[in-house]
C-alpha cells in the first residue's frame, strides 16, 4: 500500500494530497496513510507534510525497490515481475534458482549490495551497497546454446543505449561484454544459461553497472581499469544530480526486451549493426587467446550470431566464441 | 545402521551370525539389531532367521538403496556421494538443484521411479516404479560448453561396457546417446549443463535404463521402438534370475569415471574409438536435420569433440553437433 501512496504523490508531483483524501482513495484509515508515509520517508523518500494541506513528495531520490523500477515500466515480458532485494549473494545466482523453480519468463532480480557478486570465469566483482546497479534478467528463449551469444551482445546494447538516454554518456563495448567509457570498464555483462545439447532451458543475464562510486572507491590496482557513470561524468564536468538508477534499469530492460523480440524472429541484423557502431574493438589490435594459443592480430567485425572475426599476424582468420580478447590502449592493455 | 547389519551379512553370506555377535560389533542392543533386521525385511531383503543361530541373508534382490549402490564401487570421484529416492519428480532436476547449491562433485541421484521424467527436448520419459534405472551423474569438468559433448558419449560408452559386463548383451549406440538393442531403445542419456559463455559450471548426465518392463508395460505406441533389459534377455532365452540394477549402476559409475579421467586429461581418442566400435550410425544412411534444413546422407565418422561427420546426397559433407538424426532401419526409421 505504501507504494500505492508513492504512486499517487508522484502523480501529483507539484501539489498537496491530504491524509484525508489518500485514505478515501485507498479506503483505509488516516493512521494507515500516516504510517506508510512515514516508512516512505526511512526508505529515503523525501515528503514534506503541511497542516491542513497534507502531503507532497519533494524529491525522489536515488532509491531502488519493485516500484521505482516497475513504475513506467514499458515493456510485456521483462520486468513484469520484478524482485527487489537490499542485500542479497548474487543476483545471477538468486536468478538461477528461481529458473530452476519455474520463475516466469522477463523476472528480474535487483540487489542494491551483493555480498558475493561475480564477473567472468569466477572473479569477484565489488557491488557494495547503493553504489551501482546489480541485476540479473531471466529469458527462456526457444533458441540453441550456441545462439545465445548474441543476446550478450544485446544487453550491452541495452546499456549503452540507457547511459546514452538517461546520462548523455557515449559509451563503447569491448568483446563481447564489457561496456567501457573514458578506457574504463563500467559495465560488465555475465550471461549464464542451463541447457541440454540441443537448446536452452534457461539464460540469466547479469548486469553490473558501477553508477555511484567515487574513484577512491575502487580498490586501488582497479583506477586505471574501472570507473563509476558518476566519477566518469564528475570528471567530466557533468552534472550528476538527475542520475537515478531506476531509470537506468528501465530503459536497459526496455532495449533489452526489444533486441530480444529481435533475436526471437531471427532478425539480428539490429542488434549487430548497433553492436559494430559502438565497438571499441573492431578494427583495433588485439590479442586473443584461441583453443590455448595467444595470436595477435586485428579485429575485423562480428558473425552474425556474435563471434569476433580476427585477422591474426600468422595471416590466419579466426572465429572467436568466447574465451580473452585484450584490445590494445583499452584497459591497460 | 541397518546397512552396517547387512554389510556384516553380505560378507558372511554362507553363514549364519548370531543377534549377540551384531549387538557386540555394533555396540547396540538385541532388540536394536532386531528392529533393523525387521527394516531390512520390509525393503525386500530375505533374511533367515534361526533360533541359536541367527541370521543369513539368503538372497539380496533387486533391491536399490545407497547401501546397494555404494558397496563394492571401485570409485574415486563418482559415487562418493549417493542420493537415493523411492520416487522424485526427476532425477536431473534435483541434480541441477544439489549443483546449484553446491553439491561435491560426482555426487549421483538415483530413484526407483519418477513422476515426471523426461527424455531430451522435453520429452516425458516413462519411468515407473522399479521399472529400470533412472539416476543423474554431478560432474564439474573445467571445460568449454562445447566439449561437453564428448561426455555424452563416454556415458553411452559406459551403458554399453555395464549392459555387456552383467548381462552379457551387446548393445549398440545411436549417434548421439541412445542405446540400442535388437533395434530398440533401452537407454537414453540427458546431458544438461550451466554455463557461461566460456565454461561449465556443472554438468548433469542423466541415464535412463529400461530393465524390468514386460513388453506389454510399454505404451503401444512404443513397442516397436522401445524395450527393456530384461525382456530382450527373455526374447533371446537368456537368464534374467541374476539381473540386479545396481551391479549395472557400479559398473556405469566406474567406466564414467575412467572416461571422465581420460577426458581431463584431453585423451578423448579412448571413448571415440570405443563408441565408434559400437555405432550403430556409422556408415549407415541418414536424415539429418541441419540449420533446420534436412537432409539424406551417410554417417561417416565422429570428431575428436563428437560431432558426426555426414556426406550428405547434395556433395557436402556436414558435422553435426546436436539435433536430429535418423538412422534408417533403426527404431522404426
Amino acid at each position: 500500500m505504501k507504494y500505492e501512496i508513492l504512486r499517487i504523490l508522484k502523480e501529483k508531483s507539484m501539489e498537496y494530497v491530504s491524509g484525508e483524501r489518500l485514505s478515501e482513495i485507498l479506503g483505509v484509515s488516516r493512521t494507515a496513510v500516516w504510517k506508510c508515509i512515514n516508512e516512505l520517508k526511512k526508505e529515503g523518500y523525501v515528503i514534506e507534510s503541511v497542516s491542513k494541506k497534507g502531503y507532497k513528495l519533494e524529491t525522489s531520490p536515488d532509491i531502488l525497490n519493485e516500484f521505482e523500477i516497475g513504475h513506467g515500466l514499458n515493456t510485456s515480458i521483462i520486468g513484469r515481475q520484478i524482485h527487489y532485494f537490499k542485500s542479497i549473494d548474487s543476483t545471477n545466482n538468486y536468478a538461477k534458482k528461481a529458473a530452476q523453480e519455474g520463475c516466469e519468463e522477463g523476472t528480474v532480480i535487483v540487489a542494491d549490495a551483493q555480498t558475493s557478486g561475480r564477473g567472468r570465469l569466477g572473479r569477484s566483482w565489488e557491488s557494495k551497497e547503493d553504489s551501482g546497479i546489480w541485476m540479473s534478467v531471466v529469458l527462456r528463449p526457444y533458441i540453441a546454446p550456441e545462439d545465445v551469444q548474441i543476446m550478450t551482445l544485446a544487453a550491452s546494447v541495452a546499456v549503452v543505449a540507457a547511459l546514452k538516454s538517461v546520462a548523455g554518456v557515449d559509451a563503447g563495448i569491448k568483446w563481447p561484454n564489457d561496456i567501457i567509457i573514458g578506457g574504463r570498464k563500467v559495465c560488465g555483462i555475465l550471461t549464464e544459461m542451463s541447457t541440454e545439447m540441443d537448446r536452452v532451458n534457461y539464460l540469466v543475464l547479469g548486469i553490473g553497472i558501477n553508477i555511484n562510486q567515487k574513484k577512491e572507491d575502487f580498490p586501488e590496482e582497479l583506477r586505471n581499469t574501472a570507473i563509476s557513470l558518476k566519477a566518469y561524468m564528475a570528471e567530466n564536468n557533468m552534472s550528476v544530480a538527475n542520475i537515478k538508477r531506476s531509470d537506468i534499469i528501465k530503459i536497459v530492460l526496455l532495449e533489452l526486451e526489444k533486441q530480444y523480440e529481435n533475436m526471437k524472429r531471427r532478425n539480428t541484423e539490429e542488434i549487430i549493426n548497433k553492436w559494430r557502431e559502438n565497438s571499441v574493438t573492431i578494427g583495433r589490435k588485439v590479442k586473443i587467446i584461441y583453443k590455448n594459443v595467444e595470436y595477435e592480430g586485428t579485429a575485423k567485425d562480428v558473425t552474425d550470431d556474435g563471434k569476433l572475426i580476427v585477422h591474426c599476424s600468422d595471416g590466419v582468420t579466426r572465429e572467436i566464441s568466447s574465451g580473452e580478447v585484450s584490445v590494445r590502449g583499452i584497459m591497460g592493455n
